[in-house]
């Protein structure tokens, strides 16, 4: 056995079993160990966004890590803007890198660049492996820093003659550490305690952990026995809802309306989640979004478990653990019947035939910011969306998702902009069978940049901004597309059109994609 | 004014008037100030390695910068593999990043990074503007330090308030100064001289604007005079040949032929290259290619005037000015009529029908490996290929030599793995309408590394490795990926249809693709 085998042998002790990769030369004696260990499951991407996303949307749904295969500093280059969503997403990933043979590293052949250098901004956690005997070790570390509440991103630059290099027979494979999150104060509790008994004006900020259902049905008591709002963060890792759970509303995207929602809140009991920050900043406008002379208390951060401060939460306040929880709301929508598609039609339509247990990817940006109004009715689901503002994360997002949850249906809402940036993963869909349905929100423009060209005070931008935010000239065919890629399609644009092939979509297994055109 | 409008202003001032961008909300200011200058040609790519690789196609042409524009960490991370290859061709470039706000950053909204982190491995100049006021001096000392030769990537971040903040109107643009290249030394063309003049085994080498006509001009009278081999680095950054001009051997990617060829170099004369070294290392074979022993001359470093040092070389060794040159090959291949289409085929068909000023991007990895051989007799070309090593700039090298020569026939050789990393590029030819003909070398698998894998033992892959090595199941269909994003292609598995599909898009203008299966 080589460094290579023992590196995978302490992935698979460690219950890392899957591999996104996108292989490269310096990889092969990986790729090579790989082989002889089938309990791994790889998955290729035809791109290294598709790779980093895709582990993302996996362990967001398996509540452990996918390990990545990236190939030196360029390969992990291109997955640099998932692994940023992960980092913000705080899912945990362990990413290995390839480089150069120790020795060779001097000579500077064209490959090189600093990894090091590369992996830093968008990962917790780095660490170069200097021999095949550490790889183990390293390779623990690497999972267990990965597992740590909330989640990490790890990454491993492994040399080429680390992976090379034999080692005795039968060394054994490293187990890294579980550790359970620390819990919260007494003191915290009590703080926030004493800011829901104020009477004013109480919100509960949730994010990460706290939005999943266990932490949910405590905080869902709590809001129905005190009457204070449960909101979440605007960018959630994984919220699970529908169905009876408790519904929580989300800090929209748009300042103005993230401002005005907070504008009353006296106190902000923050579970999980951070004081409310714009995602831009804008001439005139705030950077924090919270009133400034608000009460905020801290019940326990992203660190720790939610779940059990939130219940401790409810105790503290007295609430009974059998309490009623808050309510879910009717559905408060009429469902469109005909006529020229939009996307409120499609966030409806979706909303209203979603199956159980399905899992939506959303990265719908503009055209989608109404869907959580509209599913907050739906069958029980998760959804999942964009973390860290970098997109191109909804397609290979669903695909990890689909690799972790093969029983589950996963829908994807995606912009067309963003879609591009990483349409590869529709081919891995394809190869991996996935039972994904994508809807393509084809809108043909950058609309979000539309919009933020206005705010700068452009009303008709001329040809040089038209054409840096039209997708228009010609118009992304979206069925050739996904064809190309071995994936069924069909294009629609009227309200009937998109009922009946959703319904197709949902009814078939395996990939399939609706392009919208709205 | 504001800020931006005078960066526009100082980037137009110093001649770079062509902007590859894809911009996001934080650059909107940036947009509205190019929306008011129509002389800046802004072409828009939807992912952002196809705005670093067009960058570096258009700067290898039009020998001066382009700008690019790009969006925050995750943005620019997007574009890192390509800035990597431009960074290893040293290409002329200035990237324009913008970033949250001064005042933002410190509220670590979900879109912050380490934009200088992200960018530094990949950039020989990082700056970041702090204040409106200092932006058009910045861009200057940009554009200046990228225009060095042999040139640098450079990379400005534009923190947004920088460039919303209002200026003085009239606030003047600012001229970067031209500094030509340093001149090598007596010392250096003697030492060079005495290698020649010894009547042992001489290789010169030759990389970057070495390989420009002026320059292969003078190498070319040497070798013709003296006896001595030319030979070319195995990645560069743009090679004029074909025609009358001087034929220069390239130094084989493969190690072993690559030692091969080197190993009775007595005297290896470096001429804007560096002392050869392997891609990546084998156990067991060398890093450095030539021979231990070997004496090594720099005759001119790749900052240094090459075209005058190797004047001055065939000076000091009396060749006279108007002395004969090395003249070309014949062609030495014959012309296949029909039959199942290989790649040998379409390397051959390809150089055979090379219209006249060519510009020749070149990223076939194993299939177009005998394509400079066949090509040495073609009409005159030019030829830029894969400087880094990071697959995925065929098709954006493509589309930006083509904005900067508007009147030349682009042709790509193009394998299909790789192609699928900026596909993205296409949308873009076909929104500029650009002459671009891009063969896809459609070989349905990462074929370089199924070589690699036999380098480390493994014979017959197994389920995991064909997976990660192999294009199939589904097979990408470029016709269907070509159409799209708007641009037409044709399918062919035989001699006779690949030959008709050339001439018919060597006959048309604008983008054309033609798939050849192989």
């Amino acid at each position: 056995m080589n460094g290579a085998d023992s590196l995978c042998d302490t992935l698979l002790a460690n219950d890392v079993d899957v591999c996104f990769a996108n292989p490269g030369t310096s990889e092969m004696h990986f790729v090579a160990a790989l082989d002889r260990k089938p309990r791994m499951r790889c998955v290729l991407g035809l791109f290294e966004g598709v790779v980093t996303g895709a582990a993302d949307g996996y362990a967001r749904m398996a509540d452990k890590p996918a390990a990545t295969l990236l190939h030196l500093g360029p390969g992990l280059g291109n997955g640099l803007a998932n692994l940023h969503n992960a980092k913000r997403a705080r899912t945990p990933m362990v990413n290995i890198v390839g480089d150069h043979a120790t020795y060779h590293v001097q000579y500077d052949a064209p490959l090189t660049s600093d990894v090091e250098g590369v992996a830093r901004p968008m990962s917790h956690w780095v660490k170069r492996t200097l021999t095949a005997g550490a790889l183990s070790a390293d390779a623990a570390e690497a999972v267990g820093v990965a597992r740590q509440a909330p989640g990490n991103v790890a990454t491993l630059i492994l040399p080429a003659d680390t992976a090379w290099t034999e080692l005795p027979e039968n060394t054994p494979p490293v187990l890294a550490p579980r550790t359970a999150p620390a819990q919260t104060s007494a003191q915290a509790v009590r703080a926030a305690a004493a800011a829901i008994r104020s009477g004013e004006n109480v919100t509960l900020m949730l994010g990460g952990a706290a939005l999943r259902e266990r932490a949910l049905n405590a905080a869902g008591r709590i809001a129905r026995a005190t009457g204070v709002r449960l909101m979440s963060e605007t960018s959630n890792r994984r919220v699970e809802r529908g169905g009876s759970r408790t519904p929580v509303e989300r800090l929209p995207y748009v300042i103005d309306l993230a401002v005005s929602k907070l504008k009353d809140v006296r106190h902000l009991v923050l579970v999980g989640a951070r004081a409310p920050v714009g995602f831009f900043a804008y001439p005139g406008k705030p950077s924090l979004l919270a009133p400034a002379d608000c009460n905020q208390v801290v019940l326990a951060s992203a660190e720790q478990d939610l779940a059990h401060a939130l219940e401790w939460l409810a105790d503290e306040l007295g609430i009974a653990a059998d309490a009623p929880r808050l309510a879910p709301p009717a559905a408060a929508y009429e469902v469109p019947q005909s006529g020229r598609l939009t996307g409120a039609a499609v966030n409806i339509l979706i909303a209203h035939t979603l199956p159980e247990q399905a899992i939506v990817c959303d990265e719908s940006i503009t055209q989608g910011r109404e869907f959580p109004i509209y599913s907050a009715s739906s069958a029980p689901h998760d959804w999942l969306v964009l973390t860290g503002g970098a997109i191109g994360i909804g397609l290979p997002l669903a695909t990890g998702a689909a690799v972790a949850c093969p029983d589950r249906k996963v829908v994807t809402l995606q912009a067309d902009g963003s879609g591009m940036y990483t349409l590869q993963a529709l081919w891995t869909q394809a190869r991996e069978n996935l039972d994904c349905l994508t809807v393509i929100l084809a809108n043909r423009s950058y609309a979000t940049l539309h919009g933020e060209m206005k705010k700068v005070g452009v009303e008709e931008p001329g040809r040089n901004a038209r054409r840096m935010l039209d997708l228009q000239e010609p118009h992304l065919d979206w069925t050739h597309l996904a064809r190309g890629m071995g994936v069924e399609a069909v294009s629609v644009d009227t309200v009937e059109g998109f009922a009946r092939a959703l319904q197709e979509g949902l009814k078939r297994r395996g990939p399939f994609l609706i392009e919208a055109v709205i």
